[in-house]
């Protein structure tokens, strides 16, 4: 079973304009190869499919626990990508929409995320092409869906890192800083349960690209909290099994602050869910929204 | 975010046998048009592009906190789907695999559920193609995302009465009723909120199709619990304001038992994830897996 | 702008019994890579992107009015697809759901026509997969599209034979009698247009496969109604110019019946379509949907 | 089956110029979630799957009538999109290719509908993404297919909206303008089957979004004329039907100019298709076409 | 530039019977996510896009080299479900098709195979889902994309490890133990580049899945002339430095014949491509094709 | 099997900058519906499922060689698109990658082949849609599957004339040309093989589209050394057989320069392929890479 806890991993800072192509950048790290639907997918469908849990409890923890993180990194790259394509929003009721108010979005990559989507992310690539179950890796053998594991979170690195360099816009650089951090993590912890299996270092391996964090000064802040040594257990009771591999003495790569490995209870502090105002000359939530906002404040006073 | 917890939303019974027929069936009530990897989709996309959250919260809590239900019925369905492909499993080690082991295999509808999968669960439908974005609908429009989400509900009903006609093991059929009661909860609660913002009387179109539940054995004990009249709030301290539409007094549909609907705090009280034995012959796992078994068991000691 | 006439234009046996087997074969012919949708799918959009039509008004005239026809073959494999998978259908009201009735479908190959469709057809092919743009070839040179529809007639005409040798009900059988004959009509055609403007006689290529429809008995009462020698209009007013391309003293095939090849105003007399008898058990048209009819025969009433 | 009439069911004026990405934007209306070809992909399988017919009859005829008039809708709006792409073509002979005439093809949005199509619509998106048998819903149950429909109407219309709101060509918002109208009648047509069925004045819903059509000049002399009052048989003999369902006391919806619905016999009047000059440069319909049209000259005088 | 021999890599026992469903699960080597379409396609793509060839050699030329070997993978799988699906074939000219000869192809897992393809092999997997560019890697990153190609050749080992479970007949059977012999290799030589790279012995991790060779008996002929020790240049001139990494002193992995790994000029000695008899009733290569058989030996003859 | 030679079929120019839009648009050729991707395809399969082999040995050795000349063609193509893409490169080591120094990708028309691919080739359009099985023809009919050959030659030659005429850098013109060259003569081949079979004279149909090769320079070359005129074997020993078709006494093209068609033994001359200088701010081959480069250079020595 899973909870919801109405906040981000991280706290974004709200766009100044809507900038339609980046959010389309961003499109790749939710429905790209290496992206979020990715990461999520495999470790999920890994952790529902998962042979002789008993027996192999740590290896399960770490996947189950980690499917948890990664429903957050879906949240968090589809807010940004929203908050990128929908900017300030536009609250005029009753604008006029036949002076071709959206000209310039037959220019933007990907028109339809507009005509669709008002603005919405959705489980596609930079090049509004679909994610799909290609993507998924669930064998059944723990070694292999490791080892794809480990391949896919370096494979995300270069993703994240490319997208990085495309952008401009704050809201966007703070998605890519913080899984940055987040995708280390993972990496190393994947790298972590191979090498207790295997007895093969190939956490050595990282970095992969051969570049640290201490390059994006989006990263800094979450290094220094110590992001990059922890594992959350996204559960009140759960998942603790996976102590065994992140912890037992391990230490941080080399290259970021050092210290242990810590598995933290509960979540990170996270921050607030930007409202995005209504741009309702697209019709979102509605044109002439004004009824429907009062009936909610009516049921808002309702149910309290 | 979210958080996990490690029980299912229902209890399971194991099947005595593998059935990868009827693992192939229930696949289309995960990655089936009408299947829940397409109820998660819709509601979790939806809740991240949601516009004016704070002026229209009734609405956005109701699809948010459905969201966090509807993961819990993904890994659901997938239990039951692996559950089914697997059946007790084969825990001799140094097993003979040249005497073609999995002749069978070549008879069955989804043979790559085998081949690649080694039984377990894949965002799928019943006839091995891919789930993808052509099932999320999220336009931005409150109304437009709730009328295609009522249908949605009524579409996955008959979805699951058909699979479930087609269920001759128990574990298929427990997921089919459980799903069956809870699918009708969703479908009432899009009802009341699109009555609330249109005064469209919409829930009288249930039950579709026209049936009752009464008709199925495995939902009687979910109604007698009053799980039809229960939206949970699958989070900790989010989502009350849902209660403005699910419960200001509105009652269980006619032919239900009746009652007032009510929005309970937490989550259902669910039941154990099957441990799924390991079968080695097919390297699930892996082939001779007990050293495997040793190392997660020091690790598991490590980690107390 | 097309009109429709309740008819289709070949009478179809209805079966004895349901054959989703059956069914799901001649699905090929509908979705498959050869099928209907992709010879209307290609004629189609040649049709709405033709340019010079003035100019070259004989060879659009040619691929805009056997549109329409292939709009009828669509429509008479899909009624044949659905006839198969439903047989005489279950008019049982109040029939036991739960005894798992459609046990049997989980050994169909595509269980998702059940699961998803009520045996309904879809624009797919026999293995379950969509059909899609790949099929449609629209270059705008009329060279190469009259090539490729020339090919595409004698790839259909493989189809139709392969699929013909795997049908054991009169039903599919009279499909595939029906659609050799009228498909040898259009690879003749495009031949001929191909010959007008490349003077090549590439007609002398039929027929390919090898073989002559003589050896198929469904053909017979077709070609000894001339239907291998006629083109229809499928038009009250328009496409007339054909009878430059089909006519113009060009005789039927070596092979065939003998005749000179003629326009027809127009369109065949056809056949019924069939009522195809509701399954109430599988919620089709919906379970115990005796006040549905009523409701409809009050309207039918009114409508008069 | 199916008949044609050489007109489409609008007239639409000559762009000036090309202009692809306004092509482009309009591809979603033919091949986007919402497009025509989702809305005739629905209701054409519907119709041929239909069961229990002639106990459904005034259900049936309003389904198989409204997929005629979709025919149409496909028709119209690819005509926009090849119009637009090509504008006024380019008709000089043995012009030299070599210098790159083309070039800013390289910055359009849909390069391949220039370098495979020529210009021409293709059933896909505006990201250049296929149309496919996901987006078709036909269960065989009656209600969920028009609780599916009516919802689909209600989608195409934010679609419409959009792309309209993107267009400063006459030839594309003459598209939507029609277009609108036309989807409201489908809309409205589908909601009083649904009342009629199930009690519940789901019409009221309308006009979703919420915007009335009185905002877009172009829709002004469709509803002048009662366009929205109407709907079509498109037949000669057949789906009168329907007038149980769409006449019957029933009005036009609020907003609109006020009159009681009505069926009616045939078509509209519609305008002439575009001649569509030839783009020789392209190899559309070739390079040097001379020979190519005097043979066709021939050919005409021949076929009168 | 790429050159062809007319002879197989392996020699492939001739079935006695048509075997449909042990062609169908063969494809799953083929067009599988694993299969070799994959492994062709992500060593094909790397090899174009590799940046700093001269500077990297050994690495480029390993990569290079074993996408030629990967091309004569594809070639014998294709070859191995061709043969399966077609047995001994059928001779006889003027074979009456109307008495249904293919009514059991209904019941075989894909039917498409045979009603589109006559029994060819196509990239697709055995769920007859095509295979796509979502299944290659090329990320222009060394280290990833050798990590990823590691991660392949174990996850192609488990692949043909279970489709060898459910062969029964002699021709899949030979495909699996030569391909689980070369694939062997491949994992190892991209296990020692990584090595090479990062000083991770990452080839301690074979076999994985954790089962030798010796326990597959199709298998022992080719460890016994050494074909786990060798990596074919399948060049007559080139990549001569991958000898760098294949070779140096490295030796067979434990558990394999012991012995020191070499690069070897030119191929294996390879086997005869089967004739592969034709199928006149199913029109391959024609219905009564004796005039074809003619001509092409009278061109033969000409051609010496 | 297949051999590799490490060089291109033609040499082809380096590009001074990066043009992704250009790489773009050359994906069609790669990835297009009449991409190299397809011809091969097609060829490919059909040679592996090629009937009664012997019988028909010149056919099938034209197929079956025209597929090694093929995959050299996937080579150029790819070879181009990279080089475009990735222009002279960027060697900084050390490169700040804080402050957006790709930005100017988020305005491509493909950003996903940076983001992903590093400015890599991949199997898709110019529309960033992958390549599929749905592009490849084998019916196993040899008069079909060669029919669609033909036509095909003609579709690649219009997708290669289009996209020549959008290219202005030389590195994307010359691959054009070449394979414009190349394409004719394989249209031609099937042509005369259809005409042996047929004795129709179908390759009177060239050119299509209407216009010669002499309108294009960077074709010249390629003429004047009688390219147009040459099917080389792409093998040592294999495929002398189709001389009965390409030799026979026929000769070249009118239009094209005069004199007989030839059966060349070996492969072209070719030209060098690109080393392709790293861009490590992109992580290609990584960032700083200097210590891959030294270790590579101790390798290539110890392999000498």
């Amino acid at each position: 079973m899973f909870m919801r806890i109405d906040k981000l991993q991280a706290a974004l800072p709200e766009p100044k304009r809507a900038d339609p192509n980046a959010g389309a950048a961003l499109q790749e790290l939710l429905g790209g190869k290496y992206g979020e639907m990715s990461t999520l997918g495999n470790y999920m469908f890994q952790s529902f499919n998962f042979r002789s849990k008993s027996k192999l409890r740590p290896f399960y923890s770490l996947v189950a626990s980690i499917t948890a993180e990664e429903l957050g990194h879906i949240e968090l790259v589809s807010n940004g990508v929203a908050m990128l394509n929908n900017g300030p929003g536009d609250q005029e009721s009753n604008a006029d929409i036949s002076d071709a108010p959206y000209a310039d979005m037959t220019k933007t990559r990907l028109a339809a995320s507009f005509l669709s989507n008002g603005g919405g992310a959705m489980p596609m690539n930079s090049n509004g092409v679909s994610w799909n179950m290609d993507f998924v890796t669930t064998t059944g053998n723990v070694i292999i869906d490791l080892l794809h594991n480990f391949h896919l979170e370096c494979g995300a690195r270069i993703h994240k890192l490319r997208v990085y360099e495309t952008m401009t816009e704050p809201t966007g650089r703070e998605v890519c800083g913080y899984l940055l951090v987040r995708g280390s993590v993972h990496a190393h912890a994947y790298a972590l349960a191979l090498k207790q299996l295997t007895g093969v270092a190939i956490e050595k391996v990282l970095p992969t690209p051969n570049i640290n964090l201490d390059k994006i000064p989006e990263c800094q802040k979450y290094l220094q909290e110590g992001s990059h040594r922890r594992l959350y257990r996204f559960s009140t009771d759960d998942y603790s099994e996976m102590k065994g591999i992140w912890g037992n003495g391990e230490m941080a790569l080399p290259g970021d602050p050092p210290g242990m490995l810590e598995v933290v209870d509960g979540y990170p502090e996270g921050g607030k869910i930007s409202d995005m105002a209504g741009t309702y000359s697209a019709f979102s939530p509605d044109y002439a929204p004004e009824e429907m906002f009062e009936i909610a404040s009516k049921l808002y006073t309702a149910s309290r």
